[in-house]
């Protein structure tokens, strides 16, 4: 059994049998059967002593458990790593950035505190997950759409504090975060926002309260452990239909997302776009990569053959939600905007009107999500490996971005002679309004060897994005000082400020260790 | 002259030079007459002890002056007030919260940085107005609006800071925030977000960055020098519209109500909405309030009068930015929701299509704001008083709440004997999408006594408010501590926390000591 850093056997068991105390003995996970849960079953670190292994888990229903959890984490300086519920692959899982964390997993705390479709949002706890959210607001046939991630076991507050997106209108799922509960590190009951007032009307319908405006520090944080979460949701629209825009060339990019920036900026496009290529697919079937790698056929060459068999070189669905005469005109201006660009083909795609039209079974699992309903389907994309690892660097809404983007990784990939395979949604998508997100997955192996290469791939990725002033929008726990180390501007003054608040307000370091790169002040090593 | 608390004469002297040897005689003002400048000219203390007086004010150009200026202050333990440009009437000028401070005014930091019309934002110093925006966005023949505050000379940073609202989709001014550079109180410079890479190409597109969101925790407080600010911008709509929507009954408001959440929270109604009644304004005009008082005629004899007369008892206009034929069929839509409630009437407005159409001086400050147009119109508003407190609370976006609030405030009035026509905008406007916000302006004078009775009066309001669970957005700064006791939840943590932040970030607390209620540790009196 492993045990939290600088923890004796007999401090740390006496601190278990505490806990216990508090939750009850069938809610201390101690056995390594029990614990290896926890772990990332994706690891980077497969059977390398590096692996992430916490020391035991503990699971408490309710915020005065936690309370008392933190306080006893207080008195034996044992590092608490936070979970909500779901399974975080890509990401690390339940596994905490620091071997010997006691995983806090707050999966029983699965309330749904409120659902409101007069004024649209949701007041949950970590545990519930959008399945559970989705099905209370079934049976209780209540207006109201959530935006589930994918996959579906997810927890809505867990995801949205990792700032996670989705499909709808309501992507950007910390956008939409509104009043928070939290137990800070001295184990004290924070209230955010308009929380703060002890009769609040409007905890969760007004997001700043008043003065500094703090739900952002408890995002991607160490700084707390959140309990109840607002989320602002969508009124249920009377419909939905979508349509494909597809052009010729590949100059054509640029005016493709001049034209989508302005309509999704104009609240006309409103859902994320996945930007496909149904000619650099085809290039990908003949062995080759999406990005730009020697000995790809010239442009000419490539738009000859998308001219010969058919195939766009860019193209995407849009997907419209709303009022039928409202979506009709929306997807009637989306055509002739796009239309200004020669050669530019627009078929159309799905239209249901709700409650009556949809036929679950027959939808996949991008629409499903796109159409509220969270499912499982993401899983179908895994292949040839044993997991991967969520690479997700942000980049300008804007042709130009894309190429330097498709051209930086493909000499990357030529540099380091990586299979051109080895893509997941090499092709950009719009979580958020300005910016595109790449969502890349490298692959995570059964084999030491392959994970230490992989290992590299994934530093160089960084320190690559970097270059090019592109950044990670979040990462895997075994990466995260990494990530950080790229935020690097003026001497690292963020990551020292963001360490001057975590001793201010948790001075002996007990809560999630190195999350996000933020280590307490006993467990900091000198980094460059 | 008034020093800084603590400091001797010949200290504050000292440091003044030093100031003077930083950014040049001209801008170190010290004379009574420079200094009077900063005061309130609407202060609810004239010729009171307790009126906020600065000491000094200094105006660097550039960061590395703002830099030394920090170190100097370090130094002497002298309080700096920070400033923007504009007068921020209503709120406390640029006067400060603690009598003493020094003002440090950005005005000279007037640079727009860049303004992109690919991706929508723009990126600003603190001293640009948003007059200066609007300018320079026109010169430029650029795609984009901005949305500007009531009066246009305010600062886009500043006001956004001070999560300022104003008409347009963009109109929650925080919400479009995105990149902060801060000085902070040791001098150093921080850049959030993607601003922390040191060559981002997306700091002021992608606003989270990784790690905690601390941008927040700048807005409203006393924890940095914001000296640029990325800001979202909308894209130029091709056309405009605006259509009014009357209902007849006192209990049509909950539908209303109801229905434009809907469409709000649906994208279809994008900007704000300022909620009227004729009828009720026919009651003002027979010497009556807005509010429900004694004496009042009942409901029904109110209805009566409105339909003998032709006053529907609730309205409001709805604006649309966008597409013709989008615009065109939300309208239609907005019409037939409406229609669904009894007695309903619609008539339609203005329509302008870009650029030809519009002709600035026949159009109110009301409409020119929301078409990005800044302007001075608001200041027609102020009647019979010498100036005015802004005393804006948060409500639920709802007619019961609208109903309930009435109520009380009529109650309030009542009780306190107050001139029923002592009202500013006594219907709720909607910055936000899922809360209502009443904007008051509780009137001062220069006369002791009345302002006097006015402060109790302000003071009672925050009690009331707070008693029915709703929260101030925003204060004046003689007000700051007391609207910050109304956020009290648990022993006052929020505002504990908030001190743990500022001591650990600012230790001499030398930034805008007293900023919504945060005094830095040597200045912190027991509150109970």
């Amino acid at each position: 059994m492993i045990l939290p850093p600088g923890l004796t056997e007999k401090d740390f068991s006496a601190a278990l049998e505490q806990f216990t105390a508090v939750v009850g003995k069938e809610w201390v996970f101690r056995t390594d059967e029990d614990v290896n849960l926890y772990r990332d079953a994706y690891s980077p670190f497969w059977n390398e002593e590096e692996d992430r292994v916490p020391a035991a888990a503990v699971a408490p229903d309710g915020v005065e458990q936690i309370q008392q959890i933190v306080r006893i984490a207080n008195k034996y300086q044992i590092p608490l790593w936070t979970v909500s519920t779901g399974k975080n692959l890509g990401y690390g899982a339940a596994s905490p950035a620091l071997s010997g964390s006691v995983i806090l997993d707050l999966k029983r705390m699965n309330r749904i505190l409120e659902v409101n479709d007069k004024t649209y949002y949701a007041v949950v706890e970590p545990g519930v997950s959008y399945f559970d959210l989705y099905r209370y607001i079934q049976e209780h046939k209540l207006n109201v759409w959530i935006d589930p991630a994918d996959p579906g076991w997810g927890s809505p507050l867990g995801n949205a504090l990792e700032r996670g997106g989705g499909r709808t209108p309501m992507r950007d799922h910390f956008g939409a975060v509104c009043g928070l509960e939290v137990v800070l590190a001295n184990g004290e009951v924070l209230r955010t926002g308009m929380g703060a007032l002890p009769e609040s009307a409007i905890w969760h319908q007004y997001k700043y309260g008043f003065g500094p405006y703090v739900d952002g520090i408890f995002s991607q944080s160490n700084f707390g452990i959140v309990t109840r979460m607002g989320l602002f949701l969508m009124p249920a629209p009377e419909a939905y239909r979508d349509g494909r825009v597809s052009v010729q060339k590949h100059d054509d990019l640029i005016p493709f997302m001049e034209k989508y920036a302005y309509l999704l900026n104009s609240d006309i496009l409103r859902g994320n776009m996945m930007l496909e290529s149904p000619l650099l697919s085809y290039k990908v079937s003949q062995g080759r990569a999406v990005f730009d790698m020697p000995g790809d056929p010239p442009v000419e060459e490539l738009e000859r053959i998308g001219k010969e068999k058919n195939l766009p070189y860019w193209s995407a669905l849009f997907r419209f939600w709303g009022a039928p005469k409202i979506i009709d005109a929306q997807w009637e201006y989306t055509k002739e905007k796009f239309a200004e660009i020669p050669g530019a083909t627009f078929s159309d795609g799905r239209s249901y009107k709700f409650p009556n039209d949809i036929k679950i079974e027959e939808i996949e699992a991008d629409t499903l999500a796109a159409l509220g309903i969270p499912n499982l389907g993401v899983f179908g994309l895994l292949q040839g490996a044993d997991g991967h690892l969520g690479f997700s660097p942000i980049i300008p809404m804007t042709g130009e971005a894309i190429f330097k983007a498709l051209k930086v990784y493909g000499e990357m990939y030529t540099e380091l002679g990586l299979s051109p395979s080895n893509q997941f949604a090499a092709l950009p998508w719009s979580y958020y309004p300005r910016a595109l997100v790449f969502l890349f997955g490298i692959s995570t192996y059964k084999d030491v060897e392959k994970n230490k290469k992989n290992r590299e791939i994934f530093k160089k990725m960084i320190k690559v994005s970097a270059e090019n002033g592109w950044g990670e929008y979040r990462t895997h726990v075994a990466f995260m000082d990494d990530v950080a180390a790229a935020y690097s501007f003026n001497d690292y003054v963020l990551r020292r400020f963001n360490e001057t608040l975590k001793d201010a307000i948790d001075p002996n370091g007990i809560l999630s260790p190195g999350k996000s790169g933020i280590w307490p002040k006993r467990l900091r090593k000198d980094k460059e």
